[in-house]
């Protein structure tokens, strides 16, 4: 729906028919709009947006996306980008101030009021990924000596402004958080209870520095509207709202997969793959290729250690794809579930050493059960003593496989690194060097060749 | 936290302390508690469960892990589990439902009110993965001739039984929906205002037999507290919360990753990876590993048809491991970007010979990046003559794995499988054998070998 509108907009537009391009988005959902901005040329797309009202305006800037909202923004005079910026969500307008250039930061915050001002300054100086970058300030906080009723009209008051009304934080004079309370129990509360006697004072709550992960965590555990962030003294600083918490978790399971499937995820994913430039995909892919390249030739320096061993019998050969592909399967799987048990945190950086019993009894069931049937390969293409070597070399590798593939998500917990870097190419490149040397040792020992 | 709380309780249950164990975790939140019963004994957590009063029970029971939760159901005599169930959100006990054995529902049906029976059937029968698998019926429905008086009273009544209050939706009398008002515009309206003239009319929903991919992607998209789910005829059926939303998203961005870890996703992800079985483990991880076995045989036999080739020149092992990695890398990125792109709708299937001609240029610039890179060694290792081979070897390799991770999902969406399980991988074994052939033959032709 959204590409025939887009279309016909496109069309309208052509054809100079402003007012009906505008009637055919002017109803459609912020979202919507910004999705049909995204695709029209940069000074129809402001001619547009800057027909629809100021608060209008702020709203679907927030979803076009990156690329587009910088060349509207440039577009804009000082006015107008002041009056756009007033208006915006807390968390987005301080995302879309880390986007700008030092200059146009400056020239923007010189044309603030002193409070939106310091509102930005704090909320865009979070690092990328942490709590403190995705949470807002727009949030309702009363003081815990209202009365139900009071607080109903207050609400109701600051609505407008506030992102989440459905969950309201009481304070101190000192803005420390003191409870919480629910539209939904203010509701169904007596007019005349004051708020600190129906609040819940047991209160989960977050830090700025902790992960985003770690938020998303939370809420989707508690199934929580919003969670509060806090100080160290329990100053209430922002709330993390469900929204982001969905968007930012979307984002991440594309980062990992991007990370499996070795494609850099540091590139902008605003922009489609239809619409991506070769220029672009080349640089999103050619990092990854290059860096297994170089890991692949320390598994051509084991070969060359060993021509002699293979020239003089040329069926090892037939299973080194073999042998060395199911060493690193075998170690992507385990360091996958790692990974993943590391992130939700049912295993701890502590528990390496039962995990690793544990890989140890799992890889061996693992290897015997794949050397059974490659042994018959081995007896088939090479008699018994070929079998033999085979199928020893696949339980070894598949249990060296998946230690390394195990051991890396901790040892990068503790060089402090992200666990999830561990992905599946770079396991693999690893396990392929080890499975060479591995394979042809094997082969040298048993099948008692001329010395190497 | 909840690890410590967990062993005090255990340790106050095992001395028969019931009451102090009770008061030690009564005040936690429903997913706390929940999580503190799942690692106990199931007789001790049967009999701390319920100390609990009834309603409580209902929202603790929907929070155990599923093994736990089953055990606990059989503890439970007729009257108790029809209390309990009385007392679920309806989502969660249609689902709750569908994990029980024939005679279990049998017997549960019969202790139920018709209405309640009505409604457990209804929402039970959905497909798992389909927004009917986790729509609630614990909304609330206005008739769109009330006052915002009127209708904020109602809300009052309604607000114990429904899973959402924040978003009202407007019923005729044949239960079509018309349209929808949040609780926040309901509060800034004017009370005396009748609900048709301001509510909003232009509605996103979904059915019940979209995906919940679909869901999670409309909620993400404009930012939905809740999504209402229709029938063909615009009856309204029930809704989709956020809070579901986000753990479908989780849950599907676990499997994903587990299928391009080579793990299998169809097992239950409810137990630890700490506390999982050897067994299950096991489990878990051999289907691929065989699968990729077999695979790999197929590279093994290019092997064994050229092994006269590599005979009289074992230098070209070197590069099998390099070159056949790199097809098979390069076609699990592009597989990776396309699996996405189709999920989230950027491309479409009938765009397939449009990225086709793309994927085309891209891997031609990747495999011309990577073929100079290993004719270096090429010329290192064997000259002039091995180097072209290597090279043009590469250029060729990249490009056809490309074009195969690239085509891979689209065939698969044809076939109506899910795309997504052209994991990395499957599209590695396939590449290897196919860069088998393409190198040796390549060297067979330039190299002017002896023929085979």
């Amino acid at each position: 729906m959204i590409i025939e509108l887009t279309q016909l907009t496109h069309k309208l537009v052509a054809q100079n028919k402003w007012g009906q391009a505008f009637d055919l988005i002017k109803t459609l959902p912020y979202p919507d709009v910004g999705n049909v901005l995204d695709k029209l040329p940069s000074d129809a797309a402001y001619k547009l947006l800057m027909t629809f009202g100021q608060e209008q305006r702020s709203h679907i800037f927030a979803y076009l996306n990156p690329v587009k909202a910088s060349e509207l923004f440039h577009l804009m005079d000082g006015d107008q980008t002041i009056a756009l910026i007033e208006g915006m969500d807390h968390d987005v307008r301080a995302d879309l101030f880390n986007r700008l250039t030092e200059e146009d930061r400056n020239t923007l915050l010189a044309g603030l009021k002193p409070a939106e001002r310091e509102d930005i300054r704090s909320l865009a100086s979070y690092a990328e990924k942490t709590v403190g970058a995705i949470m807002t300030s727009a949030y309702i906080a009363l003081e815990d000596d209202l009365t139900v009723e009071q607080a109903l009209l207050r609400i109701r008051e600051k609505a407008a402004d506030a992102e989440i009304i459905y969950q309201i934080y009481l304070i101190d004079k000192q803005r420390r958080l003191k409870g919480t309370l629910s539209l939904r129990q203010l509701l169904m509360a007596e007019p005349s209870a004051v708020l600190r006697d129906i609040m819940v004072t047991d209160v989960v709550s977050i830090t700025t520095d902790e992960p985003q992960s770690q938020a998303i965590k939370l809420i989707a555990h508690y199934d929580f509207l919003a969670l509060p962030v806090l100080d160290g003294e329990q100053h209430l600083l922002g709330i993390v709202t469900h929204d982001d918490v969905l968007d930012a978790s979307q984002e991440e399971s594309t980062e990992d997969q991007m990370l499996l499937g070795s494609v850099r995820a540091d590139y902008p994913n605003s922009t489609s793959l239809k619409d991506a430039s070769i220029w672009l995909l080349y640089r999103m892919r050619v990092f990854w290729l290059v860096i297994l390249v170089f890991g692949n030739i320390f598994s051509g320096a084991g070969i060359a250690h060993f021509e002699d061993l293979i020239e003089s019998m040329v069926t090892l050969v037939f299973f080194l794809p073999l042998l060395i592909d199911s060493g690193g399967n075998a170690g992507s799987q385990s360091s996958t579930l790692m990974v993943r048990a590391l992130a939700t945190g049912e295993v701890r950086a502590r528990d390496w050493t039962f995990m690793l019993g544990k890989e140890l009894s799992v890889s061996l069931l693992l290897g015997l059960s794949m050397a059974a049937g490659v042994s018959l390969i081995g007896f088939w293409r090479g008699g018994a003593e070929v079998a033999l070597v085979v199928s020893l070399t696949m339980v070894v590798i598949v249990m060296v496989g998946s230690l390394i593939g195990m051991l890396l998500p901790f040892i990068l917990t503790r060089l402090k690194l992200d666990p999830a870097s561990a992905s599946a190419p770079l396991i693999t490149s690893i396990c392929d060097g080890v499975g060479v040397l591995i394979y042809f040792n094997i082969a040298n020992l048993l099948l008692d060749m001329p010395s190497i």
